[in-house]
């Protein structure tokens, strides 16, 4: 890291971050709470920010590499200050605090709170503001505010911070690209408010709810998270829980237009007949453990929607699925939905990818002497990307196994152990058995909040930052 | 399969194992047992192989296709003739007759029945008596024993049952290597039955736990395996499954004296290594539910033994090991030992591969310009093979998640569903909380049947012969 204008990055991210940090004391001022808790962070925030600023830059050049480091420390540096709003009004420990931000800024939604209605107003704001911020990504954010000198040196920051998503190619300029995607998650976020307050759901409570929705984080106010609502929220949200896992470029493709190529999507087929197939198979070995039909295909609908876009949304009765469900919830929970949009998880199209490629090289057996071509959305896939793409399994595999083989030192049942890594890993947040993750101890948690950053960045940029730290002892 | 070169391979098989059968009917013969239900068996097995015999061949060539479909139509039917034995002597029914031939000539040592000391000797000796047989390879076999007309067709078909197995480069006739095997397997077997009647086990029991041993299979001829033997038999044992689980290369290479070629050996280190690690890992997680150490330390290294070598024996106590160790003992399974061995699972020589993958990778993004090679013992791996290493992975992955799915409509909670899976896929058939597979419905059986045998032949034969059977119809 002898490159220091990852560290004058880092600053302008901290800068950016103060600003967003404004917000929270606004609800303080509005519900007459201390300001004290944001405060602070938003101070440290800000100096760090200013100092790091102050560092003289010789060479300008920005390397891929650099691009991974920026955004793992940066996430991890916002991660250390967003637990101290918990930490300073006491509510939470410091590790607990940030395990919570974690969580809130990968849009996991896992909680240590047993309780979260004695929270004040502007904690509970703050989870879902986390959520929001960390759904379209923090170095995002900064990249739509900052005046970009040079086009390359971003798109290294951006293309490890949204691996999946190449709007770019559709957009030409960055600048542009990015507002365009604030405009459509500002757009969906306006639209679920205006439906939720039609199902006489207050402003705020709309706010936090379309905060925590549309950035598929899953945190809420209430302990039982949506279960204490009217069928038509319930439906409205699983709604935009299921939009908010398109990709991006879907909305900006019929925005512009371009019909042909949004029904080309293969990635969208499958998503929707994931989705389709998943509630009916969910609603058949349900629909028997409940009296009447709607509640049941309220479930299936509900949790389909809640899980496949690693929100964690949940409508309280998921602990009487049989363990079919369960399998097949946590098979959904790891692959989650599109890529390019607010969802963690392996993403679809990896899938389709490894699908692919498992169908050329069965054909190469059978047919030794032909050439098989990989084509994905109607174009040919480069041998490069295919590869990533395994080295993304083994990776993906192999931190899954090492996560739950040190979680499982606390000693809980089998499934509760390997549900929490899984759901954490794939930034979900919601896991059979338990309603929150308090039960956990302090190394288990700094543990599963690494591995919510891993796979909320999937995974290269942390193990480049770790792999350049361990040169650097 | 238009090909009619298979039909005439299969006649042969059948053919090789109906001679194979006459051991069991000696066993009868001794034990004053009815030899019904093998004579029926042999003599179908003896039939249907003449007739295939009989079908005129006009084209001799055998391509790598064919030998994948040999290769799993041949341990299709086998399965279905082994079955015989405990169907006719109405032991089980047909369906669990299958299950249990399939466990038995995998080497995966799962059994549906609940008390197997009710089992005549006759029935006993054939269930370690196919693991003996499966542990080595059914083709295998028929290639020691008929005459080979040309090198490159036989390798086809040797290929497809020992994927791993690479004794040919250091051996250079196929006969011979299939000789030298043969011989290793046999010496291994008899210094196992000498330790075990030192041990004042009766010959006929050394007999069937050896066969079990060398194996890798775990069928056993008492309810509680091995737990009810002296401290000595199990460390023998344990001993016996450890070696089994080195690739058979190996001892070639020590009977050559080339011991610098095994020093060079990557995977002995990495699982000689592993295994030393494991047994240190399990005992620190169990030793305080002991009350005497040395219980603790035989208990951990058998069950790694046992565990990591796919075997699937046990000394009784495993269902008292904390999570932990369920988990790691699980990755273990998955895992198994060296290629070229009788092990089922991953094998670690796929697991350094994927290592190296990954730090290539990582490295290729560090630095972007630079050239990196994987080596592997020494020698630089072709870029085909990391590749179907990928492919290797996606499919096993896939394939576990289809079959949990499928099993877990049996409604057993998570960790049986999941274990049962994992147990059969990886060929090592121990199981924590039951003792035994009757409980799972016959569909499920026939999944997991279909498991073994994906497992054993590591997946490609059978996927080659379903996408062939489905281009047929």
């Amino acid at each position: 890291m002898k490159n220091k204008i990852i560290y004058n990055y880092i600053g302008k991210v901290l800068i950016a971050f103060s600003i967003l940090m404004l917000f929270p004391m606004i609800i303080c001022l509005i519900k007459k709470e201390s300001l004290i808790p944001f405060f602070i962070p938003f101070l440290i925030s800000l100096l760090i920010g200013v100092l790091l600023n102050l560092i003289k830059i010789e060479n300008k050049t920005l390397y891929a590499k650099d691009g991974f480091i920026i955004v793992s420390l940066s996430w991890i540096v916002i991660s250390l200050i967003s637990a101290l709003p918990f930490y300073i009004s006491h509510y939470s420990g410091y590790i607990d605090g940030v395990f919570e931000a974690v969580s809130g800024l990968t849009t996991t939604g896992a909680s240590i709170f047993k309780d979260v209605t004695i929270l004040p107003k502007s904690l509970l704001f703050w989870r879902s503001y986390m959520h929001f911020i960390g759904g379209m990504g923090v170095l995002t954010f900064v990249m739509a505010v900052i005046p970009l000198s040079r086009k390359d040196k971003s798109m290294h920051v951006l293309n490890a911070e949204m691996p999946g998503n190449n709007v770019a190619k559709i957009v030409p300029s960055t600048k542009k690209m990015l507002l365009y995607l604030y405009a459509l998650y500002l757009s969906l976020s306006l639209l679920e408010i205006f439906f939720l307050m039609i199902g006489k759901v207050s402003l705020f409570d709309s706010l936090l709810i379309t905060m925590s929705t549309v950035s598929t984080g899953g945190l809420t106010f209430l302990n039982d998270s949506i279960a204490s609502y009217s069928s038509y929220v319930k439906l409205i949200v699983a709604l935009f829980m299921f939009l908010s896992g398109v990709n991006f470029n879907i909305y900006l493709l019929l925005v512009m237009k371009k019909n042909k190529a949004i029904l080309k999507s293969e990635e969208l087929k499958v998503y929707i007949l994931l989705f389709i197939f998943s509630i009916i198979f969910i609603f058949i070995n349900i629909s028997n453990l409940y009296p009447d039909k709607t509640t049941a295909i309220i479930s299936s609908i509900f949790h389909v929607s809640s899980i496949m876009t690693s929100t964690g949304f949940s409508v309280g009765d998921i602990n009487v699925y049989p363990t079919i469900c369960r399998v097949f919830l946590l098979f959904l929970m790891v692959v989650s939905a599109c890529a390019g949009s607010t969802c963690g998880g392996f993403k679809i199209s990896r899938l389709i990818l490894c699908y692919k490629r498992i169908k050329r090289d069965i054909l190469k057996i059978i047919h030794p002497n032909s050439v098989q071509i990989i084509k994905y959305e109607g174009k040919r896939v480069d041998d490069t990307l295919i590869d990533s793409n395994s080295t993304f399994l083994f990776l993906y595999t192999i931190l899954l196994i090492i996560i739950t083989l040190i979680v499982s030192i606390d000693g809980y049942s089998f499934e509760i152990t390997l549900n929490a890594v899984f759901s954490t890993f794939s930034n979900t947040g919601l896991c059979f058995e338990i309603s929150n993750f308090s039960i956990f101890s302090g190394f288990s948690k700094i543990v599963m909040s690494l591995g919510m950053l891993l796979g909320r960045l999937e995974i290269f940029p942390i193990v480049v930052l770790f792999s350049e730290l361990k040169k650097n002892i």
